[in-house]
């Protein structure tokens, strides 16, 4: 049968289930990829499974979220990463290397491989004929140690590219032109592939910025073939080795087919605050702007910031307007200064930023109150600028640099002049150290972990007891949020690497006492808390299932649930219980005893148990959804306990 | 009578006074610089005299010292210091186009002129052949409204160089010198003057670097002749118009004399924690370094990068270094852009800041925990850096770059390799826009001022009243600076336009309890302080007189003050007394209550009276150096009020 490049990838790697759209599917992991902001809990997990080396082909460890340094924690956190890096034999790229993303095609990306990142634009590197996929911290941990990744088996939506993008148009706004026809939702549980003459058309920059934003219409995936792009791309970076041919075969289908003539694209732009909020540039012509732009992993190419020194070469961008440039690898940035391009940009008025994520996840650059920015980011999403109430548009370099010499959002084809010609430089500057390589064994494992004052190993979980008797601390309503569970922002996000510290934030913003009341159940068997309907919704944070274990909830017992929190609470050895009948819910009171006896074998034989109110003579029926390997999590206390156990029975 | 160039500068300005060391001179100001940090407050100064338009020949507000902006507080100061500059008629530098002080060089410093700034290193413009003074922002309100600089005369403290620095030896390595030999005090009430044939042999911005740090010496002033080398500078930033000579008179003579031959200096350098630690760097070669920083207003010149980039060029650093590059000015970015300097300093692993201030003020790259960070900034005061407990060496860039290659500190003459020869630019880069005009009067009428959430007006201050019991709320040591008052960093910089909220930080870092306590004491007529030699080093932000002012303070009695920490402390009311015996100090503790009667009379009858320890029978014998005009100030309860007064008796 013939096969699209998706389905090739997924079958070299298929360890179990069956490649039907929906069931899970279990593969094999060649690549991972963490950053920094969830990089230091990964490495802690490393830790606490005891894992002695990754077992993957290579996995690497970027520092790009975070480089302010404003204090000793992010430096320590620095420190940390690198020491565990030296431990675990993972690739190291320190602060001000370049965003995850981009540097990891330059060095890793190699074509018939998959790449599995705790960072949701990983499925950028789909441009290099890659299955790449973002997922949360504890899945690539596990990746690292050798496990398979398990997920629903996607529907492969080809897109056939025909024509080649006119002048002043740019890959951003085709990806712009597809979140426009379906919005933020449109690939959810699909993998989008690529092919047809139009491939040819974009270089293998290109195909990163429409496969980054793959992740903005929640596609599981974007994959490119591997052609002779690919290959002269691998050629610059010294990797031509590295190149495998991958197309789809003759013959080959899809479930859901499209063919766009790219042509017919014009320049578009994202309105605040969603990224599927798409209009044509024209629309908004002449509206102020304060903040202009330039990088991202949604933008990274040198391509992306030549054209943009070109358009303002020997001008001077409007007064006012802050036109910010964000170098993407420390590499592309040093061919941008050979080629004389950031000394355009300088001398046009820009202000160069260090190689990283910088502003596009809020660590810096925040836009002034009530001001419009115009940003070639991936997303817009409110407040993820920095300032609460901010006004963030998404568009390409073209429109972000003719909007910074006019100070109004401004379509480039109206400049007046001829589009650029943007040449890439003869020979790229390789000799710039992106990446650490990973140390021998021997040495590897004399690598102690640095850890600072606020880096504090996981502690050990215990099994799951086979009689509990929980006090219920609290009673929830419904769409309970990550955020409420254990909050993000400035005040938490530091003690990131510290779970005794953060923990001190869980449910906070819910109920204040739940800390200490909490706490003091762990010596005592622990407690539970009741929900209601989509309980755990929102932001796929780890620490939200893994702080509120740490203070001895045992059962999370709701309506229903929201998948990715879930999961971490299986992960973390929290047993999500949902009501067989849901009016059972009003009988539950904060303070109320669970009773919970011949746990193990219930879960095991069944997926309908009941549970006894104590003093109350009341039986309420619950429910689990755990597969057989999730008991077996369950039981041995978390994912934690369950790899480390598999690695000392070999 | 022969004068001196210092002699003549203040001739030329004198408004009122003798010309008598230690008496207090009136100074006509030619020039201001406000910088970020503490223009928000001097902007909203401006606001409260209802000033038209300002009445200096030339004034800039520059913003470089917070370019982080996480969030919108950030960026909506810089709007509100643009907006201010518009309505007043400054010249206005954007974030990101540099530091003040090299900035104010290649712009607008004049041979000949006075400059007055509210940043403790605007002495650095006195390599121009200026009079240039580091002041608190209210005096350079004061300046911008037209009104003189009063100061005590200093000594002037003549230095005549001879000989040319070695190789591998630069300016910094002087200044250091200096310090090495008098330490921290060393220039208190001088105006140190470089003059002789070695001064020859410095360029302008040697000269800048020297000058600059003659602010750690205490110095009021550093005083260069405006020589041949000058009229280069400025024909080379299209300025030569600008240029007149500047030179001693024959037979000029000087308060005190010192003949230094530069061709004895060695590679120095300033261990933790005072710029006047200062050991020969080859007493601590092999100390592991976790970082090494290149920048700051202390090495700004096209030099000091390219010297390092030079010494790294073709080679990469120490594996796990932070080699951090701050450009201090978008201008000189643009040459060592150009003159592919940025691009060996990127390939050899060099993390290439935005041009700014940045870490020297503590705004980012923070050290990590107990690790060695070596810096060509000026100021290594504990936690500076933003790291609490900090480690923080003071070094030339030759040095910083030696050792960033070894990962240990390194005396560069130890390399094997030759002096680099560093050409500048045949022509600088001086189309960049570094700096806005002025506005026109009628337009600048009709601007109104941007006031973001964070902005508030300074509270009203009461009078000095006639009698005061003080609880001692702190008694401290030597060699409190400013950062100990009230730190930098990014933590509380983001409130410098919010006193209520920038005042919980205050003596943060000595006593946390301070603040609470201070607050309370508010109502109940307020509180004294109690330090030792040298009291409110440092930087010059008068936050650190106004925020514990607001929180109560009326009295600092100590040894001694930095003199510019004393004139911030009388405009903002709080009475500065020093011990007539010294040994006191050893009398007072922390809890003692001093007793003040007949405050008013007393101050106005005398420099020196005595004060009650309240219920331990003691007097305490104590000192005031205010003037007539400065007793008006304070009993009035401040300049504002003073000002406000005056205007209305007009």
């Amino acid at each position: 049968m013939p096969l699209n490049v998706t389905q090739k990838l997924i079958k070299d790697h298929l360890v179990s289930g069956e490649m039907v759209p929906g069931e899970e599917v279990g593969l094999k992991i060649d690549q991972t990829l963490t950053q920094d902001a969830t990089g230091t809990l990964v490495m802690l997990e490393l830790e606490a499974m005891e894992l002695d080396r990754a077992k993957t082909e290579a996995s690497a460890q970027y520092v790009d979220h975070n480089l302010i340094q404003v204090d000793s924690k992010n430096p320590d956190d620095h420190l940390f990463l690198q020491s565990a890096t030296r431990r675990f034999g993972l690739h190291y790229s320190q602060p001000g290397n370049g965003v995850s993303h981009p540097v990891h095609m330059q060095k890793l990306a190699k074509p018939g491989k998959t790449l599995l990142g705790s960072d949701s634009h990983t499925c950028a590197n789909g441009c290099m004929g890659m299955l790449a996929m973002g997922a949360g911290g504890i899945d690539v941990a596990m990746a690292i140690a050798g496990e398979p990744f398990y997920v629903k088996m996607p529907k492969v939506w080809g897109i056939k590219l025909t024509g080649k993008l006119p002048e002043w148009v740019s890959a951003k706004d085709f990806i712009l032109e597809i979140l426009r026809r379906y919005d933020v939702k449109g690939g959810v549980g699909k993998v989008i592939e690529y092919f047809g003459p139009g491939v040819d058309t974009l270089s293998a920059m290109d195909r990163h910025v429409i496969a980054n934003m793959g992740a903005e219409l929640g596609a599981t995936g974007t994959v490119f073939p591997s052609d002779k792009e690919i290959k002269r791309f691998l050629k610059e970076q010294d990797r031509e080795d590295d190149w495998i041919e991958l197309k789809a075969d003759k013959g080959a289908t899809y479930d859901i087919y499209e063919e766009i003539d790219l042509s017919e694209i014009e320049p578009l732009i994202a309105k605040p605050s969603s990224p599927g909020n798409v209009v044509p540039v024209s629309e908004l012509t002449g509206t102020p702007i304060y903040q202009s732009y330039v990088g991202s992993s949604a933008n990274p190419g040198y391509r992306d910031f030549a054209i943009a020194a070109e358009i303002v070469n020997g001008k001077h961008i409007a007064e006012g307007v802050s036109f910010d440039i964000n170098p993407t690898s420390k590499q592309m940035l040093t061919d941008l200064v050979k080629e004389s391009h950031v000394a355009s940009l300088l001398q046009a008025g820009g202000r160069l930023h260090q190689a990283g994520c910088n502003g596009c996840i809020g660590m810096g650059q925040a836009p002034a109150t009530g001001r419009n920015s115009l940003r070639t980011t991936p997303r817009n999403f409110p407040g993820r600028s920095g300032t609460r109430e901010d006004s963030v548009f998404l568009c390409s370099p073209e429109t972000a640099a003719a909007s910074a010499l006019t100070g109004k959002i401004t379509d480039p084809r109206t400049l007046d002049m001829d589009y650029p010609k943007v040449k890439d430089p003869k020979k790229p500057t390789t000799d710039v150290n992106l990446l650490d390589e990973p140390l021998p064994p021997e040495e590897a494992k004399k690598v102690q972990l640095e850890k600072g004052p606020n880096i504090a190993s996981i502690p050990k979980m215990d099994e799951m007891p086979d009689q509990l008797e929980l006090p219920i601390l609290l009673k929830m309503s419904d769409n309970i949020s990550t955020d409420e569970i254990l909050a993000g922002g400035a005040r938490v996000l530091p003690f990131r690497s510290n779970l005794p510290e953060i923990s001190k934030f869980t449910f906070e913003i819910i109920d204040d006492t739940y800390y200490d009341r909490g706490k003091s159940t762990v010596e005592k068997g622990g407690h539970a808390v009741v929900g209601g309907f989509n309980y755990g919704q929102g932001s796929s944070r780890e620490h939200a299932a893994l702080a509120p274990r740490y203070l001895g909830l045992r059962v999370a017992l709701v309506k229903d649930f929201a998948r990715i929190h879930w999961q971490n609470l299986v992960n973390f050895g929290v047993l999500p219980l949902t009501f067989v009948n849901e009016e059972d819910y009003d009988l539950l009171e904060q303070g109320d005893v669970l009773s919970l006896t011949d746990l193990r074998n219930k879960i095991r034989n069944g997926n309908e148990f009941s549970i006894e109110v104590k003093g109350k003579n009341q039986q309420i029926n619950v429910s689990h959804a755990l597969s057989a390997r999730q008991i077996d999590i369950m039981i041995k206390g978390g994912i934690i306990n369950w790899v480390k156990d598999r690695h000392s029975q070999k």
